[in-house]
């Protein structure tokens, strides 16, 4: 039943005086998610952005944009490279690579200095790993120049592990419904006027992108008992969101510990479930762009059960 | 810098018919320690037992039960299974077999899982892991019949991750002496009356081993500042002695975080440094001997620095 929910992340922002990403052929973006080892389930679209619930995660496309999370055993970097060919490493303005840290790192066929050191054949740039190895951490790679995207640019990515309560029973039962859990996880209400696709795997899993103009919010959920991982992400300022969006997320799920990971976007540990943040960091990438890392755990201690093997 | 502190161990039982293994040639033991990829450094010995430090730290040799440990890269299940098969397997009363969660466990040769399998083929048992996988965790394997052994017998285990203060500093010093550590961790108090036998490693690293009569403490310590890890384990009943042992060693250390793992002994949690006990677990093996796990924090928020790669 185990299922690395744990993704890999691009973000690339080419030049603006390039084509519209948007106006590449489908058979491009097929490619791309393949070498991944991932496929596109579904596609939703505004006139701002394109929106692909993958196999293993998501693809968002704008014009000078794309955002992509795979997750399982997928090789995002392999996807990352090819891309960055494709398009001419010279029309790459800014590209951050991410990789959260796995529950079984050992299985993945790649490591992040692995994957960086490849990426670093054709763009410069920084890497670093927030958080101590033995507890939760992220390793992020950025390249570029930051001062050529949008000073507005933020993204808000809210990790959660070991959810409990009552939505997280329900996600692991055997009937449920992309609706219900549309009611149960309050998206009607946090992201009102988001037009969206979800999608439920076999056995477990559900997955769901929202897109309204330019903005985007998406949501993978691996219920798992032993190993539950949820992700949100957004670029919705959720600091001038009239609900406080990752606060109600996390009392809905209810997970034991959690990281929140900002660019250009610090967001206030919530009250529920009660918590204390054991760790936290925040760091300048360029002049004007922060990256913010915090890694919270409820207060209550845990009764663990040994796992058999 | 880095060096991997966690260790593997292996405590096994044999039949109290059987000859001593303190009679063995030194040969048996240079080439059991050889196996797991290390040397013997030193011995020190009384009427019950051979101590003996290890480049990857210790072995204790009694006349029917022997305790090793060792760390960074060591391979001990391949002396595990030697010795064993040496032995005869009829003659094994019982046996654990412990890994400890790396910092980067995908630099080991093999998994826990990986040495059960190879485990198995020789002695049956019981495999658990405690803790969850994106947190510390630890593997034992139980094999045999506990009722064969002492009631008596206790173990403990503290497992400190991240080490601060002035003794931390110290031991990341280049000039550093044995005696200065030794009155530093308070040992003439704590483990009054005992033998030791301490070994300073190039660049950094300090290992003491300390006997009295059928009771030892044995301490490594892997200061560097990014992964630091000192282990501390004896089988003197912690709840019977004069001192708070655990809790002198974790006030002076100063670990950000710290497991602790009792067979047959339950360690009350320290009050410095302050802390919360995020997580905890007791399971009985067999009847009459319970493995207890407890794995505690810093209650004051840390500031993470990035580390750049």
């Amino acid at each position: 039943m185990f299922f690395e929910g744990s993704e890999k992340k691009a973000e690339i922002w080419i030049e603006p005086s390039m084509a519209s990403l948007r106006a590449l052929p489908q058979s491009f973006w097929i490619k791309m998610v393949s070498l991944a080892k991932a496929d596109i389930l579904s596609q939703i679209s505004n006139d701002q952005c394109d929106a692909y619930l993958l196999s293993e995660s998501s693809l968002f496309v704008w014009d000078h944009k794309v955002v992509i999370l795979t997750c399982g055993l997928s090789t995002l970097i392999d996807s990352v490279n090819d891309f960055i060919n494709s398009l001419g490493t010279d029309n790459i303005l800014f590209l951050t690579y991410q990789r959260k840290n796995e529950y079984v790192a050992h299985l993945q066929s790649s490591t992040f200095i692995d994957d960086i050191t490849t990426l670093k054949q054709i763009v410069s740039g920084t890497a670093c790993r927030v958080g101590h190895l033995d507890n939760h951490h992220h390793y992020i790679f950025t390249s570029g120049d930051v001062s050529l995207i949008s000073a507005q640019d933020n993204t808000c990515e809210v990790l959660m592990y070991h959810i409990s309560g009552v939505v997280a029973d329900y996600l692991r039962t055997e009937q449920q419904s992309i609706s219900k859990i549309y009611a149960l996880l309050q998206l009607d209400e946090l992201f009102a006027g988001f037009t969206y696709d979800a999608h439920l795997f076999t056995p477990l899993g559900f997955s769901i992108n929202g897109i309204k103009d330019d903005l985007y919010y998406t949501i993978h959920i691996t219920p798992q008992e032993k190993s539950s991982y949820v992700s949100f992400e957004t670029n919705v300022d959720l600091n001038h969101s009239p609900s406080n969006i990752a606060a109600k997320l996390l009392a809905i799920l209810q997970p034991r510990s959690w990281d929140i990971i900002g660019f250009n976007s610090v967001v206030a540990g919530p009250n529920m479930p009660e918590n204390i943040c054991l760790g936290h960091c925040s760091y300048p990438v360029k002049q004007g762009y922060n990256i913010h890392f915090s890694h919270y755990q409820q207060l209550c201690p845990e009764v663990l059960s040994p796992e058999f093997l």
